[in-house]
């Protein structure tokens, strides 16, 4: 077989591939990056490459649809479309100036301009003289007539050596009307910004290219917040007892962990990071700024602020342009926060027709129901069930959780990286419990049938796997044989208590806002899951086990982690982050402590729907 | 002789003094201190103090004067017109309570109503309940609808405590709609600031109440930037070598410093100070504030901003409320600084009639001239002559020095402090200077006459005193005989030239601001010699040596340190304040440097004025 030489020119590198091997398996040989995150099915258009000699094929249809014709003119491809069989010399651009690895963020997807709040204007002064000695600062500010005058000390230390060392003619980066850095000559093409989703066990980070709305990078970690307790109750404690500033220093360690892994990804130097947008539960907020969450915990829940806090990156102490700016959006009340006002700006739950239900499920579950011109919002503990913890052999969605199941006269088992089963996650256990009672393993009311109950229709495989265990009645899901730890890995019937008390609190949250609206759960029309959870609930068992209102499956979505889309959405966008500060001030908050109907509706709830 | 008791009430201690003692005699024994600063001499009116038993005596007239009736029927006494015939007990005000010891800033005496930038609002909430779960940072913002939204992180974080520990009654200090300070209970009553005048030499500060206008306490600190030379040039040389960061510490050590002296005399706690106005030359306003000064030093003399500043006391370091502002007023030019301001300010010199003329005569005269609906300022390298400096036996206005010269035959001197002289300050100089000229030592160009030089009718008493020195001509104001060290004390021919190269430059920058403004001198109605130096001057002279202008002598007057007392106003009064910002922007300044008839002028200024 035949070979071919391709060289690719800005990394300096030369590889040999046989003839009509695609350009992106030969940048894999060579070891050059190529963007893309289709993995060569031809569905993204990211992995632009230009022919620089040697090419002159015809485009394939799928080039036809993602290159403009004056790219086509020039040379550019597809790597994973074009094959070669001629000695080529490529030009791919090196990754570190890559800033379309992802595209989450576009125009097209998000359906807002990339008009974000950093802007940065190149300005060209003439330099002073004795006949012209207006002050740095003030010639300067002459060229930005929209800018705040309160200049940082910072700044104008910094300016008068700028202007001269760039000869007058520099690139200053603004937010908010605020002139945020001066930068020797014209950098306009490079303003990057991050979006913070903090969660009590989670932080999540992306960088996104300011100018193209494009998303860089993504990163996760664990909030180390947690070795002082899983909750937010655990972790107000803390910050009440004098650990107020070991907790803030502990999440904006882990945004600068994440923050470093995102520069180191995307090539970029931390002082072209101006803006960082965070949303999370308002404990998190309180924190994450070192402000005195003490009186969250204890009714009435009042938090110190719900405004939108910026502050300075230095002050904070993050790795980003020092005079750059966080910016933490508002939250709602003591357990409804910035998350959840991303969630509705993710959503446009306001925009919507009908009646929208949106719920983020986690250790709480956030209630935002819209319709009727009003914008209701309430908070449901409903406790750490469907993260898995306090359920005997519940676990995190990891490798290794049962993440479906479904029970047809015997019990199948579907577990995350195909592997013996470590324990269950919430989307497992939802399943479970929902194919339980469809079975008839448990009754309406949660209660196992228990082994040897007589007068009873139930497989004999199936009541093979109930037995009596040290806390009362179990049933095992996976048997010791196929287990990763060769033991049993159970449903007890203190878990299935657990399961009652959190779907039925997310319920009566619901039904309490439904009443209020004047609605009932026929009336609604959308159903929005939020959060990572969301995006793997079975919407049958969601309904099955009375999670939600019972309703056609169609109206029910999953919209993955809106909280952090709603991050990304105000970073890129002014007018989204006003309507972000906009939905916080209209949202009615629904105190579900104070309503006596709300532990009738839990009371109610706590048992599965009839018809199963 | 009989001697009676008296009883210092407050204090709780009793001294037995010889009848007729006075009150203040008897507090002096006591150590009990009293208000007052004319040393007993009943100028002041400042010594007051009740007889709560005893008393009876009748009213002295400077009593009368000082007191009002309600006060002597109350049985109020001045401690210096006291005389003690019985026992008494005595109520004087513990000093740490007095805040009226000095009253140079109030309505009567400035023109001004005390409405400062700090206010103090009492503000009573409702609690939070689950019925209302309104934000502690919400709540309060509720009830103070001109405050500004960005409430700092600090003080949201200590709001929720203060809340609650006040049962949510609390009083809000703010300044500009910013909210600065939250505290529990009632403090409306206890509001302090101040007002600082940064020179290259002394650093000088004032503590005011912000209720009442009145100074409670003034301190002086010689600016310990000194150390890295006497004049700008060397600091701003200092600080572009990388000292700008030592130069800033000095001199906020110094503020610190005297803050510190100004509470303790006062009695007054850092945290009921909020807020400190500053003026300075334009160098000092950048070296404060850490900002860059380097290109102040090379034409075109560009400042790094003109602007007020406004700075977080936290971030200065500065020994205030942490809270608390500072604000630099605006400077005009690289050598007009916010000091000149202040001047303008204090002065009124805009709402003036006629045309009106300022100097602060220092190492620079700055020069304004105020008419036909203009306001001019030009900066003149006077040098440091009028300050001492190289000057052979030049010295600072202090003990010792000459501050007053007249040749009448001989040489008659007068010395601060009575004491031998031990060299001679800038009005000494002065008059010794005009003296010379008038009795003919001197002629027009400055020359000495020379020893032995014939056909002169000089006095043979002050031809004994002419010599030849090392370096020429040199005559003697104080031989060694009456002089502290023992040493003759003698102005050079070199003196003289110092001299005439200051006043040249200040009489020149006047000439040039007058044509600018299409006057001659003979127009100029008033001419206010502003700084610590325009007080001693004698006016006579300072028109004999061609400092001036020639005009009626009535048209001069001294004001004192009005910089400072700009400062003071722009403390106490919020119209005031703009007020300075809106000079500053209206000031035209003439960059003398451009002018060729500044030279014209400058060498035509060096000579002494005729008909001397």
């Amino acid at each position: 077989m035949s070979s071919v030489k391709v060289n690719f020119l800005a990394q300096q590198k030369e590889v040999e591939v046989s003839a009509g091997s695609t350009l992106l398996q030969a940048a894999a040989k060579a070891g050059v990056p190529v963007e893309g995150n289709c993995g060569g099915k031809g569905t993204c258009g990211k992995c632009k490459a230009r022919i620089v000699s040697g090419g002159g094929g015809k485009a394939s249809p799928v080039e036809l649809k993602y290159l403009s014709p004056a790219e086509l003119e020039t040379g550019w491809v597809l790597a994973c479309q074009c094959s070669l069989w001629n000695d080529v010399v490529v030009e791919v651009r090196a990754q570190k100036d890559a800033y379309h690895r992802k595209s989450d963020l576009n125009r097209g997807e998000w359906g807002v301009a990339i008009k974000p709040s950093v802007e940065k204007i190149l300005v060209s002064m003439t330099p002073p003289s004795v006949e012209d000695q207006t002050p740095d600062c003030e010639r300067l500010l002459g060229h930005l007539p929209q800018v705040r005058q309160d200049v940082s000390r910072d700044l104008l230390s910094a300016l008068p050596r700028i202007l001269r060392e760039a000869e007058f003619k520099v690139t200053a980066a603004m937010a908010g009307g605020r002139l945020l850095a001066v930068e020797p000559g014209d950098t306009t093409a490079r303003k990057f910004g991050l979006a913070f989703d903090i969660g009590t066990t989670t932080v999540v980070g992306s960088l996104v290219n300011l100018n193209s709305g494009e998303v860089l990078a993504d990163s996760a970690a664990t909030n180390p917040q947690n070795v002082f307790g899983a909750d937010v109750i655990s972790r107000i404690n803390h910050a009440a007892g004098g650990g107020l500033r070991q907790l803030q220093d502990k999440v904006v360690g882990a945004v600068n962990s994440i923050i470093r892994q995102l520069l180191a990804e995307a090539g970029i130097n931390k002082n072209e990071v101006y803006e960082a947008v965070v949303v999370g539960n308002t404990t998190m907020s309180h924190l994450f700024l070192g402000i005195d969450p003490t009186y969250l915990a204890p009714a009435p829940f009042i938090p110190a602020f719900s405004r939108a806090v910026e502050v300075g990156t230095a002050e904070l102490g993050l790795d980003m342009h020092p005079g750059g700016r966080v910016v933490v959006l508002p939250n709602i009340a003591g357990y409804v926060g910035s998350d959840t006002v991303g969630v509705m700006l993710a959503t446009r739950i306001e925009q919507r027709e009908g009646i929208c239900l949106a719920v983020d499920i986690g250790t709480n579950g956030e209630v935002v129901l819209s319709g009727r011109g009003r914008i209701l919002t309430c908070s449901t503990a409903a406790g750490p069930a469907f993260e898995g913890a306090q359920i005997r052999h519940g676990m995190r969605a990891a490798e290794g959780a049962i993440e479906a199941v479904s029970i047809d006269g015997d019990v199948t088992l579907k577990v995350i990286g195909n592997t013996a089963p470590r324990g269950i996650c919430g989307s497992g256990l939802i399943d479970a419990v929902a194919e339980m009672a469809k079975s008839g393993v448990i009754d309406a009311t949660g209660r196992f049938v228990g082994p040897g109950a007589s007068g009873l229709s139930l497989d004999p495989r199936l009541m093979a796997r109930l037995r009596r265990g040290e806390n009362g009645c179990e049933f095992v899901l996976a048997p010791a044989g196929i287990s990763a730890a060769g033991e049993d890995i159970v449903i007890t019937q203190k878990d299935l208590r657990e399961l009652q008390l959190a779907k039925g609190a997310i319920y009566a949250g619901i039904r309490v806002l439904l009443r209020e609206l004047g609605v009932s759960g026929e009336d609604v029309t959308q159903v929005l899951l939020a959060g990572a959870f969301g995006n793997y609930i079975k919407k049958e068992s969601a309904l099955a086990i009375g999670l939600l209102p019972e309703m056609p499956l169609d109206r029910i979505n999953s919209v993955g982690n809106a909280a952090g889309d709603g991050a990304k959405l105000a970073l890129v966008s002014k007018s989204e982050r006003a309507r972000a500060l906009s939905l916080a001030r209209r949202a009615e908050h629904v105190e579900l402590s104070t309503r006596a109907v709300f532990q009738e509706e839990f009371i109610n709830a706590l048992y599965f729907p009839a018809g199963n």
